[in-house]
């Protein structure tokens, strides 16, 4: 028999080990419906949103929740709502600065009327938010992003020992202090990926200040392999205010690293972001999935490398291509197609 | 440096490769347009088919040109035509084979209409319509399937070399005798998936028929590397009859396998199907993409193949995600999920 070609280093994971965890695979990559897989449903969700649009602009930026639309004041200056869609006019000076100032307005706006999770997660950094054309139409300010429904980026990293008993990943415990997600599982280092940043000197960035590796470490076995998209949805009860009473739509597009480390390199916390790092194998990696202990957002990176490294492949895992689907998801906005 | 991975036994195809090519990868991948990326685009261009129901199953099962659907005569004891669809009424006893027997007419009307490309291509093979549960609901005539738009599905593999100069891919050639895409470049061994027929053992089939391989070889080195979907569009200029003035719809799930091969076990032209049989390095493989000389769906299967080894990668190709996204397309019909 030929050798296999570019994986199994490791026991093919069949649905007998998946069946001893709560969540499958599948469940955790899957959420907001396809349009083409259920158009009823898809229809029937999105009536519980108003598209955020922009005058002039052909496209969906965002969505928010009709509940959030109706517990504000837009002022009919500077916005339309109609159809359900909500429409900020353009202004007179047609420029970005200008809308994003109107946003932050209405971000105010926001917080006044009750939405003080925006000002509990304030970091005074914000996210760019594409036209069709790849330019940057305003920007929203990170906390108050999810109340948009904008497609938001970020950048992750897992390192790994490979050795001949298989591959190991460095996996971080965050902090009990995080302001979202604390004392759940994550990538070895990431971040988001704010207004001017390139994936590549963000990504270098996180990890030398997460994570402690030495940047020459860094630059010289740091590897970009690919993004992925999906659309997530947070339940209202998790999400940045009890009013709003549907999940916000979580679109988000993720740069993802990988870097080889020696079994003599070994991250260490610096920031107060991270609590410990733990190098765990295939085996623990795959039970904390399966227990729903990973930031979400870092379960479906981890997934994206087992399918890369052939930890997950299509002879063991059912829903293998249906998986691959939804980590490459066709989201319904425009997206920078921005090269590591 | 740490050591890569799994991949890079090749130079990194970067984009000036690509630019010597009248194609793009991207190009030979991208079809039907998505609904979440051109919803205008979409319904406009749905607006030239009629969707193909069946009553009381809630899914579109296929896409018929409008100038097919005015061709020919639908009776009315059989057919509904209503708000854009063609519903294939309930029959009686609800049962496949009557439904089955209902199509059969209406493609014999479309053979008396003039649809002779029918009649050249009948090979007496079926391929299976799904449901959304999965079941069997009707069958359809192979050489007819594209007029009604349904999801067809083949398998398709790939024997390769590899050793320290790299990968090398058996290619075949077509016959010139073949009714469909005559001399052009070809997986080693490819066929229908029809009524009936499992993937693996299907593949089976055609790998020892097609190619000459021996049996023990095929059952010993064959993997499964998992299913693609995609979305094709083909002019009519080159459909089963000049009638049809808008392009067919040809939405496929492909089953991929692979299998390496040493240098001494060469595949052998066996049956009329295969003219030649080229061990060709990447490069020759890349440069005939470019060219547009394979067969269409047998092009996406060599990408997909470029991606999983490492060929094709996300630093060197700016489509990459692109590329992923087209190649495990979420179409919008029932397709059974079969496991190899």
């Amino acid at each position: 028999m030929p050798a296999t070609f570019f994986h199994l280093d490791h026991p093919p994971i069949g649905s007998t080990v998946r069946t001893t965890m709560s969540k499958t695979l599948f469940d955790i990559v899957s959420d907001f419906p396809y349009y083409e897989e259920a158009p009823a449903r898809f229809t029937e969700t999105l009536k519980s949103y108003h598209a955020f649009k922009v005058q002039g602009i052909d496209a969906t930026l965002g969505y928010i929740p009709n509940t959030l639309v109706r517990s504000i004041r837009w002022p009919k200056e500077h916005w339309m709502i109609d159809m359900g869609a909500i429409v900020l006019i353009k202004p007179p000076d047609n420029a970005a600065s200008t809308r994003t100032q109107f946003i932050q307005d209405a971000i105010n706006r926001m917080i006044e009327a009750g939405y003080t999770g925006i000002l509990k997660g304030w970091r005074n950094e914000r996210f760019p938010v594409y036209g069709p054309d790849g330019d940057v139409i305003l920007e929203i300010e990170r906390s108050a992003s999810a109340l948009f429904g904008i497609v938001t980026s970020g950048v992750q990293m897992l390192c790994y020992v490979k050795d001949v008993n298989g591959i190991r990943l460095w996996i971080a415990k965050r902090s009990m202090q995080k302001q979202t997600y604390p004392g759940m599982l994550d990538c070895t280092a990431a971040g988001a990926l704010t207004v001017g940043e390139s994936p590549r000197s963000a990504m270098i960035l996180e990890a030398t200040e997460e994570a402690s590796i030495g940047r020459q470490i860094i630059e010289n076995g740091m590897r970009y392999v690919g993004s992925i998209s999906y659309f997530h949805m947070k339940d209202s009860s998790i999400a940045l205010s009890e009013q709003a009473s549907r999940p916000v739509l979580l679109p988000e597009v993720e740069y993802l690293f990988e870097l080889q480390l020696d079994e003599g390199t070994v991250p260490r916390p610096k920031d107060s972001e991270v609590e410990d790092f733990r190098l765990w194998n295939v085996d623990q990696v795959l039970d904390a999935l399966g227990r729903g202990i990973f930031k979400p957002n870092s379960a479906v990176v981890v997934i994206d490398f087992f399918i890369r490294h052939g930890v997950i492949t299509p002879e063991t895992e059912p829903m293998y291509e249906e998986i691959i689907r939804r980590l490459r998801r066709q989201l319904p906005f425009p997206t920078a197609e921005r090269s590591a």
